[in-house]
């Protein structure tokens, strides 16, 4: 009946704060957490795994196929991949938003209970983050994390390994082309809107004795040739084991954001698909041929 | 001779990430930095302070303002400030840049060092960060830092105590005011675009006994009412305590960004200025009279 719907404007920096902390829980490693200058953590063993990533509206996101929700889980998991990818588990988050001003209350807060409810996946809380205004909707995340064990970086592959995978690749790249086709549901769609990596598989991975591991954030091609370059090896891949009946292999190749991990290792936790072997020399092959390029920034 | 400059759209995300990686130092604390999925960091005692901040083009700076080199140095002072006024010592800052394809790789290189040469004033380094393309420049910078004793909050502050104050108020906006009328040098516009925090009195006022503390970022009306609000009590301020010969008494109430520290405590150390006193009540007044309003995001 005419009432428009609150916007981020209508509460203010301050009441947004207010609104979006109410909904947050929060965790014993929690010493202070959102409402002050920063938050105070603890993290008993010394160590802190941190990883920050930036989503922007039009870019990683658009809201007309995603909701606030769905950006929310989405900028969550690539973060929290991310410490996974080292071998460790996140336990805090810390979250910015650029937004303008008639941005919905509605989609803010879905944002907020979206970031929670990922976090939540792997026991993380929100502790703290900074609201501003902008013209285009950027939301940054900082996610803070424990290590059991020793980092598992990209350096440290070897010939001889197997190349192992856990979680599925191309699901989010067949996703946004059914979605710029109109398609607005359906499995691919979801993985597009939320991805869904194997956060668990990290220090799984880092307790097997994974010698270099990332998550697949831009494509396994590209994610795997890093791997290659900082380890000073070569990294083969085999097309049959990466065949997915669902998804074609370009898109398995080439196709970011659904944040699989990606290991190298010489006895393979049963959980992982085995998808090559790394070998002397450089770069990576599929089949002996040079793979497709993957996403890249600025280009 | 019609070649232009680099952009960075030129370089790449990765080779973007490599150039300002280059630049870098690192520090004892660093276990593992920058050009992992994550870094790893050392916090002996077990504790992290953490936050942070994002600033945004046309809204905190503008370009025609402030060199990459000034955004580098604000950006960063306004994390540092915060961990600064928990009482803490910042030591590591992660780094999120959303830019244009066309902005000069110049700028960013230029961001950068500032970045850099900031936190290196107490001691930090940066351990990470993401690029990303966005129509609008936005820095996000997570600050890490430790603490020596216990945080101090916003909500300790008790009857019978003092409000002191550290560093300066109404500077960065009398600068502001400056450049909009065209002035383009001068303390004042030097103030706006890199203001400098005294972080070392943090950990001298928590060390001294402050019951609540905060940096003065959107105006010392504004913050003392945060602390105001937390504690339960009414901060009576004395005007004359807050002369400036070189500010007008509305900027250094009202005026931002210039990351002074305010606390509340029993005992001042000498470096600090006693601007009013704590008593029991609510609200902030200035002579016995309500203050000015101070800056609000999204209004």
């Amino acid at each position: 009946m005419g009432v428009s719907e609150p916007t981020a404007r209508d509460l203010g920096e301050l009441g947004l704060i207010a609104a979006v902390t109410s909904r947050l829980p929060t965790a014993d490693s929690v010493v202070l957490g959102p409402g002050d200058d920063a938050a105070v953590l603890s993290f008993p063993d010394g160590r802190v795994v941190a990883t920050k990533d930036l989503l922007v509206e039009g870019v990683h996101f658009r809201r007309d196929w995603s909701s606030g929700y769905d950006v929310g889980r989405k900028a969550a998991a690539a973060n929290l991949a991310d410490v996974a990818a080292m071998g460790g588990t996140a336990t805090a988050l810390l979250i910015g938003l650029a937004a303008p001003p008639d941005l919905a209350l509605d989609w803010v807060l879905q944002l907020a209970d979206g970031l929670r409810d990922e976090a939540a996946v792997v026991g993380a809380v929100i502790v703290g983050g900074d609201t501003v205004r902008a013209e285009q909707v950027v939301v940054s995340v900082t996610a803070l994390g424990v290590l059991p064990g020793e980092p598992v970086t990209r350096a440290g592959a070897r010939p001889g390994d197997l190349v192992v995978l856990a979680g599925r690749l191309g699901w989010s790249a067949a996703g946004l082309r059914l979605l710029q086709r109109g398609v607005t549901d359906g499995p691919f769609v979801e993985a597009h809107r939320r991805p869904a990596p194997p956060y668990g598989m990290g220090p799984v991975l880092a307790a097997a004795g994974a010698s270099a591991m990332c998550d697949v954030s831009d494509g396994l091609a590209t994610d795997l040739d890093r791997i290659a370059r900082a380890s000073g090896v070569r990294i083969e891949l085999d097309s049959a084991a990466l065949h997915d009946d669902a998804v074609d292999l370009h898109d398995v190749l080439t196709g970011g954001e659904d944040h699989a991990l990606v290991a190298t290792i010489t006895t393979p936790p049963a959980a992982c698909r085995v998808i090559g072997r790394v070998v002397t020399g450089e770069g990576v092959v599929v089949d002996g041929a040079a793979p497709p390029d993957g996403w890249q920034h600025f280009s």
